[in-house]
């Protein structure tokens, strides 16, 4: 289930490059009236990213596959699904980065889009890219049943008891102290929900059988959550050229991390234990779930 | 095709408390955590207004339905289309009146949300209303290629060749002088897109022919466009406290209006001709299209 590390890093490149160009196709062209609001959702959404999002979809849809079931349809609709999730992530790094949220200048080594724009605009441009998701996703050429299956999981993954209400939980937490439990269930909201659904639609979308599912539901939950430690730790750890956002920012807003709750090593050793968690829950997927683990150690061992 | 006025308004009422119950119990609950967010997601959305959205999905899908097909499940699902579209109107309400926008202080006679709660909050509110949308129409109890559909309707008129468009228009034309195009093209996506989508939204989850939604489209863009029109003169002939929210503001914001574009009494004849046009459309669907008839009389004649 090892996949070296240079084979990992070219696949995560391609497939960035790959879901960059089906943005491109699938997002609203600069000219199009209103063209201000297009060019400014293009703005956030193209240019760059890890696309850990997307290329969570594409290994889930790998893992869950029927050999010899990959068809031009299912293609097209992993395509939507992992685009629909990276439309929903970048709305999401828009809104936050509003003067009401985070108040933050610089992104993915830009301007903000409310920098570059206006905060009306960014408000917008938000606003329009959550329902471009949930239409490409209506559109993927599958059975309406799974599409409808699929809708749902992003739906809740985005909302109150998703990313939103992770958002809510995290803007009520500045300046207190939270338990482990508490911050976990933030951030199991705020940044796991997506990326659960992530892996999810991956299964969903390539017809993963029940087994499978729960599998994928086990990896989900656990790299959700490493994604979160891992970020806390790097934010402490790696300055604002490498991360391309302004570091050291959640301790500056007194906002409560797991560095800040367990200390570095204590934060250092749980993503180590959620890493090992998550590759455990893809052993009986066997070979196909080669990418997902490397997903796995990618999230928790990068450097930015 | 007629209905007496006050039976009408009867039916209105009804419905609007109807509907209020319907979102009662469909929202997260007050007490469920984030238990600020929920609270600010439901004072966005409950304790009135109009229901227009919702009273247009019901009679739509009345005047759609075969005659004894009125099941339970389609009660069910006209309920979960009427909430998904008074959602949608209710974040962009709550988007619209942040500072950053309109900088509404009153709305339906109440402190607008981010006055009573903050800015962020309002903010993610929003952003959380609208996926919820989708998940009311992911649910609802009918075979998944109407639920498809539905999703696609409800996703292109929120999005920025939707409502969210017209508001970037609106935005852009701020000081400017629109032609009469112009200025139809923003209403039409701006306020108009919603609305339309209601009539269709009744229409498809009752299971319209073609036909009979060629006729409820037509009868769609008349009524979308005349309610705005009809806004605009309400907006110079209307006191606040009558109208729930500050009246002249968009004369006073130097938007461009059907009042400052026509005049009074162009605006007027227009409202008057769309209003024709809404009642002709219906012709075709007979006695079935008595309260759509009702609602474009409301629509047109109503005096806040």
């Amino acid at each position: 289930m090892m996949v070296a590390e240079s084979a990992l890093t070219n696949w995560l490149t391609e497939r960035a490059q790959h879901i960059e160009l089906v943005l491109e196709r699938l997002l609203p062209s600069a000219e199009q009236v209103p063209a201000r609001l297009h060019q400014a959702m293009r703005y956030a959404v193209l240019g760059g990213g890890k696309r850990v999002r997307a290329a969570l979809v594409y290994a889930a849809g790998y893992a869950s596959v029927r050999p010899g079931a990959v068809t031009r349809d299912m293609n097209e609709s992993l395509d939507r699904a992992a685009a629909a999730v990276e439309l929903v992530h970048a709305y999401s790094l828009v809104h936050d980065d509003l003067p009401c949220m985070d108040d933050d200048m610089l992104r993915r080594g830009r301007p903000t889009l409310h920098v570059q724009y206006d905060e009306a605009t960014a408000l917008l441009a938000g606003d329009a890219l959550q329902p471009l998701a949930f239409d490409l996703l209506a559109q993927m050429p599958l059975t309406p049943d799974v599409v409808v299956r699929a809708t749902r999981v992003l739906a809740q993954a985005a909302g109150s008891l998703g990313m939103a209400g992770g958002q809510a939980i995290d803007l009520a937490s500045v300046g207190k102290t939270l338990s482990q439990q508490e911050l976990q269930q933030m951030h199991l909201l705020k940044t796991g929900a997506l990326l659960a659904a992530s892996v999810k639609l991956g299964g969903i979308v390539a017809g993963a059988q029940a087994a499978q599912e729960r599998c994928l539901d086990d990896y989900a939950s656990a790299i959700g959550l490493a994604f979160q430690v891992v970020d806390d730790v790097l934010d402490v750890t790696t300055d604002t050229a490498k991360l391309g956002k302004t570091a050291g920012k959640d301790a500056a807003a007194n906002k409560p991390t797991y560095v800040t709750l367990m200390g570095l090593e204590g934060a250092q050793s749980l993503a180590s234990s959620l890493h090992q968690t998550a590759r455990q829950a893809l052993l009986p997927l066997g070979g196909t779930a080669t990418l997902l683990g490397g997903l796995a150690d990618f999230i928790v061992l990068r450097d930015h």
